[in-house]
């Protein structure tokens, strides 16, 4: 089962959201879960990838694999199923590196990461799990680790957009693709 | 200080973000500052608003006002100045009444609600706080209490959408427009 | 519904009682529903009231403004409705400020207040969620912001005093007289 | 050290708060240290012991040793010290009953108590730590137990009554005086 | 590094240590880094492992797939990189499926296991995280699932010796070999 | 009952098992319930006990008063009243202190206890409440009040095996022989 929630046919689906799944599984080979998951609602699906893609597929700033790490660490303090084993999957494509999700879903403390990233991570933490008691003094030291303001805005609008999506993949059960499990962690 | 991140002027933005804003400065009398708090970053403003509407605007099933307090009992969970004082004014307008919302804001369990509305935001507030324990048993009680999977799926979309619009909030420090404290508190 | 336990008639109250609530009838106008709730026992209303004044209406060191604030800080951690509606309008009418006590009830590191003001409700806090950490380092640190003992004590025994009045108004589910919800959000 | 706050001499006392101390130690043997690190507040410390009066030395419903079970076993989850050996003193004195203090205080489940006295502390610990979720279904399992209103609003009362007290204790540091650790251990 | 205490060389180490070191070196091709950070501890070295093999490799009852599954889902509670990422392995070996590891690790609700498995580690979690509400009735309840006192005791006993040996890795900062990762992962 | 799992008559045991029960009998005049309740599982019964000494009867570094403080602080915080009420009895023979165990189980930060022994029991509570955030920072604080590596490693060990055995007590609802309540409380 993909979803509790009713899984519409591609046949059945406004044209600009059929196409963004073709596209995707021409890409990827084949259709990632959530994008069957929020087909059934239109307008949410264009504003979700819409989100989605202005704050991970953004260029300057925090690279893409730390983009990835801020969701992995985040969906894994909130028990996402699907979003650790499938930004998982991105993260150790992005950083080119097999061993770095699985570290960073269970302890980013531990992960083999800088200690720029390592702050960057803690502030993520912190806006995913007590976003208010987010103070001043945490952007003052966002700012001594190096981070703009413009790099700051990305770690807290990741985090909170991975809030939600993270609720959305728990309420409606949203199951992996298998293929994501193994994906980045064999040599090439 | 409308947000501790930047705040653009009018003339700078892109056109439609700009007529979304005198749009609703015409209709309303003043800009609620979560636009002028998310306007430095156009493409997530365009994805935000969307995504905003396609939840709120919605007709049919929840009605507008149970959909406020969705918004208004999670933003209160998540300890979030402005949504409760912004949607706590909304929810006045929309549902009539000028106790309503603090009553949903500080303990939704006490509100002048019906038990419908009562099942509703006991589930909006696990989805809130601790989405990775809904399960099964969740979805068959709203559906006993007459929800249909498609108001189950709105009162979940909404609590996980103002899970990422609080911690923006949040870390942003975006202050309520002072007209929102005193709006549909007075008779007509 | 004022109470889950008994309201007795104002003619069967000892006269010391009955003459409280005439007197706050008087003066107000209509008789806040905490003085109806605890009329079922006498030497309680007695010790509650008299404790209540002695913390809240005492002359010197803190104002009475700041006394409510502290209120209306621990009165949200606790989700009481009762406290939080009551004590934000006096609140309101004692800091002649309508947007403070919405702002202070939902997250005081938002409020339009004085970092003295500040590190007291930091230190409320303490006392009303983890009074059990509370530390010599804490009193430092108050006595460094320009608190005297004096006024230390007053912090800690009106989230004390509170901690026990959110209680008693939680499970008594005590309802707000609805005229506290607009008072003192209207210039004079 | 008593507390962290001022102990006034006996001789600057007023005379009812003197008279007070003197009769306790008269009875005792010794002035449990509470009373003097009330004393600096003389208003608060009539009103507080009033209270605890009204509610503890109460004769009919809940027992005088089920009234000390209230308030150690909520003393135990609020970590405070002064109230868990003080009031453990006189549970054990009152229960005719060595060990049942000890076994309150770290674990009501595993204490040697009635099935009635088990659901008495349940709802007394619901009211010490989360009475914002304090529903009917509570108050209707209490009665199903046996327990009449006036009884379900002792628990309520002596439960509130200690979490003020515990965070004024755990603030000031109050030390419990050395004679309480033995007393009620030893058969007469 | 593989742990933040002293790791002593082989030739260092009493013969039984040595010779329980050299065997699982010989068997898995590498030797997991847990017995190399116990190792400076002798004695309890041995009494680590003897109780560990009693619980892990205990004949009968609970598979040996069932009993990994309980340290996986724990572990991942106490957020334990070590545990999850080594018992992750075994557990795909031991189950032969080379998903069921990071689904339990993330959320044991979502795994694709039976509903009786489910009860067990619904079990296993509570004595992880709130074992002192532990009751009668969850031992009824894990009867009624069809689990013996014995195997009750073994979901239990699991549960409680990765409480420990979870917080042994998270203070000494024990590294899991880069082996696991992979393991149990492609097809034989 | 001692113990909701089996308890095994001495003559059906092993020999070394039984043997070790016949030891502590005569020495202590009686058999602590602890014996008894791990004796059905003679394996882990064994190495629950080499572990035990290893790390309660160890010479040098911490005194043997300081390991029964991280027992009982540790044990306190996870409700268990087993190793509370016995090794509270250990503690107060092993420091000669009638008062130390009561003040340490309910609230370490104001027992009679030096300044190094409080960072002890600060870093034995993080162990045991959330080792996952124990930090290079944690082990340097350690070293500045003047413990070495291996009496870092004592605490965190120590913290860890009873997080265990208060699990194992806490599920088996283990239960203290009354010999312990009253053990070490009176002058010699």
């Amino acid at each position: 089962m993909i979803s509790r929630f009713p899984v519409p046919e591609l046949k059945d689906l406004p044209e600009d959201v059929r196409a963004r799944i073709v596209a995707v599984q021409e890409k990827s080979g084949f259709v990632p879960n959530v994008f069957l998951a929020l087909a059934h609602r239109p307008a949410e699906f264009r504003a979700f990838f819409a989100y989605h893609d202005a704050l991970m597929e953004k260029e300057g700033g925090l690279t893409k694999a730390e983009r990835e790490m801020i969701v992995v660490a985040t969906s894994g303090a909130n028990s996402c199923q699907y979003c650790v084993v499938v930004h998982g999957a991105i993260l150790r494509i992005r950083a080119r590196n097999p061993l770095l999700a699985d570290q960073v879903a269970i302890n980013h403390r531990k992960a083999d990461i800088t200690p720029r990233q390592r702050a960057m991570l803690d502030f993520a933490m912190k806006v995913a799990l007590e976003s208010h008691k987010v103070d001043e003094a945490d952007l003052a030291a966002l700012a001594t680790d190096g981070f703009s303001k413009d790099e700051a805005w990305d770690i807290a609008a990741i985090a909170a957009f991975f809030a939600m999506s993270n609720r959305l993949a728990n309420v409606s059960s949203m199951r992996p693709n298998d293929e994501f499990y193994l994906m980045g962690r064999l040599p090439k």
